[in-house]
């Protein structure tokens, strides 16, 4: 049976990447890893849309996290965080394990941070140095306007916006330097389209001055080594090359294609999604939706398990399901990377001969016109 | 023109191993995954000859030896370094990074520690709580006796005993168990011809309760969290999943060639290299030498760019240079992970025809029938 794989990360590594990255080894203190490295440099930077350092740290999109809190701050300060589902609830465990004075401000999981909640919370603690946001919040699908927010930010206080774009980089509009964001984190298993393993980090002038100041401790995640090395094209540590290799290729691609229309494509693909599953009866989780991926609520009559099961074993697709109290209520359908309309077609068609299985009553077709109208919009 | 690397990490990547990596994305949190990583934690029990779990870190080398110290300790604690090479420096470094006093044993670089040495620490410093060596001092070429070192130091006091084994696991001999080690870390580019981007971590009982007292900060690098994880065959944050399905296959490898019989072969190409060395005149750096790189001194009378030069650009072979001081002094041969025989008689052979184009004396021949009389022993 065909697979297909429709997870929010790891996404699908397109062929040629995957036969890029199986090219016999190269060692990474000598020219030929140098001269790819300085091509992934510049390409980080204009998907990042910063004239700033991007760094390539080996680690998961959670070790990036992990370093800008340890590199941005001096313990017991203050920091502001969003609690709108579990990768926003991540920065709060972080600021937490760092000994920082982590303020929440809680919104139902599914829904999306206002920029006057965030004000409310920066009017009641003068002393905030950060507000840690999530663009993309990938077990909900919800997205938040980081670019209104920042603004925002700006104009009321000092402090640091930092932003998780780990879904988002590669999805959705996020242009760091205009919109004056702060810190941006990224995963390489994400809108990169290469297998996980490495992490994306880039900050502002505002965010190094931080770091001169942090007493954090930290080694692995010293950020100033990474700066220092980035200059040279090189990493403080041993990098994982092929996974580098891949990226470079990964980056062309999307360079190729061009930044915006890498976000226009993810904004079809997501509306031909979304308006699948209106056509089928069932709904979004998210109010203000993502374009990297869509969490579509599992109706009460189905039993989540089977359905699951029958997409999988049946049809060979592979979806996530939900994260904490959304276990066994939603799945999450990705179409963040190397995806084009006809994966959509596929994925939805798969979704209408799963719910027909289950007994779930619907006009057959309904879904896969509703995506098909909507690539020509 | 055919390329060949021979550098202490990367190594080699076996074909069979890259193709598998090239294969289609799978999730982490899918059957599919656990089973596979079910079958690498038992090979990583083997691997490292213990009974406890290994953990699987998605990092650089020196990310596992950071998540070793800041998971066993508490700030201001006292720990004993040996500073024999650029590597055993390193603990020394991530050590303060972590507010710990660290008592330096320095030995000439090339040198390796003695149990004395250790002891003579020890006793002048009766609350250090934990030894940090480096098996296979990768900066050098020598070898540390780490089975006697840490039997000397569990005779006379409680600290641990912390070893570096990234170039050392799977090349030289380690039986973590039965010798006593408190905490082994390794490398996936190394023995475990893997590209770079995997760490492996095993801790012993006391190192585990001395992880229940640490206060030092830590998010990504929780060993407690990982342990948790691991238990079910799975990790706290997405590992690199392709990087997870190529060790798999690795650790298939040796297991089925035999751990035993792995550091025999790792014993005879060393050495072969080393009776090289001999035979062409040159010297061997290390006086008690790793079997899994081996660090030749460049005479004096040779140009050691144009060496280097020639040895890469006319006949395709990538050797590591010097490192701090040892910068154009030396070379670094590997013979760590994918390698066999017919690699030493090539690598030795190129560096007779290098010898023979820098205008070398010697005997045509000398250094080959040297490795091939080594083999036999």
């Amino acid at each position: 049976m065909k697979k297909r794989l429709f997870t929010p990360g790891p996404t699908p590594v397109p062929e040629s990447v995957m036969l890029k990255m199986a090219e016999p080894m190269i060692h990474h203190r000598h020219p030929e890893f140098t001269e790819l490295f300085t091509r992934v440099n510049n390409n980080l930077r204009y998907l990042f849309q910063t004239s700033g350092d991007v760094l390539t740290l080996t680690s998961s999109g959670t070790g990036s996290m992990d370093a800008v809190v340890c590199n941005l701050h001096q313990p017991g300060e203050t920091a502001v965080f969003v609690n709108g589902g579990k990768f926003g609830e991540r920065w709060g465990e972080i600021l937490r394990a760092y000994g920082m004075h982590a303020v929440e401000v809680s919104v139902e999981w599914g829904s999306s941070v206002s920029a006057d909640q965030i004000a409310d919370a920066l009017k009641g603690n003068p002393a905030v140095k950060a507000v840690y946001l999530t663009q993309s919040e990938t077990s909900t699908g919800a997205a938040t306007d980081v670019k209104t927010i920042a603004r925002e930010v700006h104009k009321n206080c000092e402090a640091a916006v930092v932003v998780d774009g780990i879904t988002a980089v590669g999805a959705m509009e996020l242009r760091m330097d205009e919109w004056g964001i702060d810190a941006v984190v990224t995963g390489s298993q994400k809108g990169l389209m290469i297998p996980p393993g490495l992490a994306f980090l880039a900050l502002s002038e505002r965010a190094w001055r931080m770091t001169e100041k942090s007493t954090l401790p930290k080694y692995y995640f010293d950020l100033i080594k990474a700066k220092k090395a980035v200059r040279d094209n090189d990493t403080p540590w041993t990098p994982a090359v092929s996974l580098v290799i891949g990226v470079d290729k990964a980056l062309e691609m999307i360079r190729s294609e061009g930044i915006e229309n890498v976000w226009k494509r993810h904004d079809r693909l997501a509306r031909s999604i979304r308006s699948s599953a209106q056509a089928l009866g069932l709904s979004v989780l998210a109010k203000c939706p993502s374009n990297a991926l869509t969490a579509i609520t599992i109706p009460d009559s189905l039993d989540a398990k089977a359905f699951n099961r029958t997409l999988k074993n049946k049809y060979g697709i592979t979806v996530a399901g939900g994260q904490g109290h959304f276990k066994g209520k939603i799945i999450r359908i990705s179409h963040l990377g190397y995806y084009d309309e006809f994966d959509m077609t596929a994925i939805v068609s798969a979704l209408e001969l799963t719910l027909k299985d289950c007994g779930y009553k619907f006009e057959p077709g309904v879904g896969v016109r509703a995506a098909i109208s909507a690539f020509s919009v």
